[in-house]
């Protein structure tokens, strides 16, 4: 009956969107009214948008701190500004762009709708300008992984030449994080449990590869970027020299312990997003191939079952619903 | 026989030194040759020497990272140079000076003597320059716990005017901190779980006093400094914002859990000592009574039995041993 009415007073076009309803339910694939974009707001017809971890944490976690539900997922998105809000300056409908996750509005995805959707409602100080010839799976990604693991070496870090850095977890985020301080000619050692990927990271220019962090207790590194977080902090800080630093992004256990006395003279840092500045020159050193992620394409149907597989461990490198083309 | 040799080949001057024998052994007071000026060294005649639960500290783990026993005690001195080396410039005998206690040379009484002796070498860049008028006791204070707990709020921290600041721990170091803080123009808040010395804590002008830290949960504190170390390192993250920052002094417990997730955004600074120049701009806050630390003077003889009532936590304030005069 809601329908027939809908119909008779002219119902506003709709959308389908994947969105979480409540702790324990499966992701629902949903059918929503468009979106609309308020004052500094713009709309974006959603084109890629990367799968992540922290979906599932926000699933988790969210029911408590989530303003409102169902809350559409989504939070590492690239697409086509097709309608502009009041007062939106430097942007135009037709513009490419990415989304900052983390940006000037709280966490798309947690506090706002996400971009597993036709449409996003973006806010204007947040978008990031993908430039021409940058394939948009990769501009998604660059979004938030990408942002993520270069902020915290680069930025957070300070990772540059003449520095001695260790990147404990050769993952998704610590693939880019490697390749960008490498790229800025610090000398990069890498911890990775798994040796298959040992290769990987000698060819992207690491100097050593170990499997244990541990190993470089002593070694006074400048800096050790911690991607993992599975009980590593603690080696991460016996690595670094007096005065050395160490970044925390990777949230592989919820606590680490750190015996008191060994952080004296150093420092840990936790790193959580970053900026649009950010996300941009990612997109320069993606788009001139300096670094080429690993990622697979799915499709925007696939995302609900996308999201089990990569709950189960079973998905390597990121995996980016591409629609809307 | 030794002592009857001594004599006649002509016995280089002795003094009396407070010594670590080995573990487990009580600090033993022993003669000992006076010591030499190496090249950039003085020789100072000392006059007063704080008592630290470092001293303690060193005592428990010492014996497998000095480079030799015994080793004279105490790293918080203050006195007047009587001898200078080859190369020493911009000091003579008789100027007052203080030592600092981690500076360009490892730590008095860890790697090198210390100064509960009559005689100390001192390295020339350690030497903070005691103005006139100020007492040698809170001189001597000033080169460990004054500088310390000095650097960990206004450098390591940033402490400053506009900023909510917290102090867990109002004992000697707190005490310092807070006082310094609040000079600043800094809003400052002190967790302390002894009720009997708030109504000290807010004379020396902090806004508010709660025992607990955990107290501070959300209030969006820039900084937080733990001078305690009991437990409280989670506590001081909880109670700063996103981009504040904890400083780690204190050592109360030999580990620190923390959520993991907590962090990102924030960040842990362990802040170790101080230097010349931190002890200098405490030495002048002292002169002007700008701060006023409760101390107690003993006398040289009595520094093995004081720090046997340090380890029984029979203190309050300093113990300074003076001396020399």
């Amino acid at each position: 009956m809601w329908a027939v009415i809908g119909t008779i007073i002219g119902r506003r076009p709709r959308m389908r969107a994947w969105q979480f309803e409540g702790t324990g339910k499966p992701i629902a694939l949903n059918e929503v009214p468009d979106p609309q974009p308020g004052p500094g707001e713009v709309i974006i017809d959603v084109k890629a948008a990367g799968l992540c971890h922290s979906d599932l944490m926000y699933m988790e976690i969210g029911e408590a701190t989530m303003p409102f539900l169902p809350m559409t997922q989504g939070h590492e998105n690239a697409g086509v500004i097709s309608a502009l809000g009041a007062g939106v300056e430097g942007w135009k409908v037709g513009d490419v762009v990415g989304v900052c996750s983390s940006g000037v509005r709280p966490p798309l995805g947690m506090f706002t709708h996400g971009g597993f959707a036709g449409k996003l409602v973006a806010n204007a100080p947040d978008l990031a300008r993908v430039p021409a010839g940058l394939d948009l799976s990769l501009a998604a990604l660059a979004t938030d992984a990408g942002m993520t693991s270069y902020h915290a070496i680069i930025k957070a870090g300070g990772a540059t030449a003449g520095m001695k850095v260790g990147v404990i977890g050769y993952g998704g985020l610590g693939q880019i994080g490697t390749r960008a301080a490498v790229l800025t000619g610090a000398e990069v050692h890498v911890a990775e449990m798994k040796e298959e990927v040992w290769g990987l990271a000698t060819a992207a220019g690491a100097a050593s590869v170990v499997r244990d962090a541990a190993e470089w207790s002593g070694q006074d590194f400048d800096l050790v970027v911690d991607y993992a977080g599975f009980d590593t902090t603690q080696k991460a800080i016996d690595a670094v020299k007096r005065g050395g630093e160490v970044v925390q992004v990777g949230l592989g256990r919820p606590t680490f312990t750190i015996a008191t006395a060994s952080i004296l003279g150093k420092r840990i840092v936790g790193s959580l997003g970053g900026t649009v500045q950010d996300i941009e020159e990612v997109f320069d050193l993606l788009l001139r191939r300096e670094i080429e992620p690993a990622y697979t394409e799915i499709a925007f149907e696939e995302i609900g079952a996308s999201l089990e597989r990569l709950r189960n461990n079973e998905v390597t490198g990121r995996l980016v619903a591409r629609f809307g083309d």
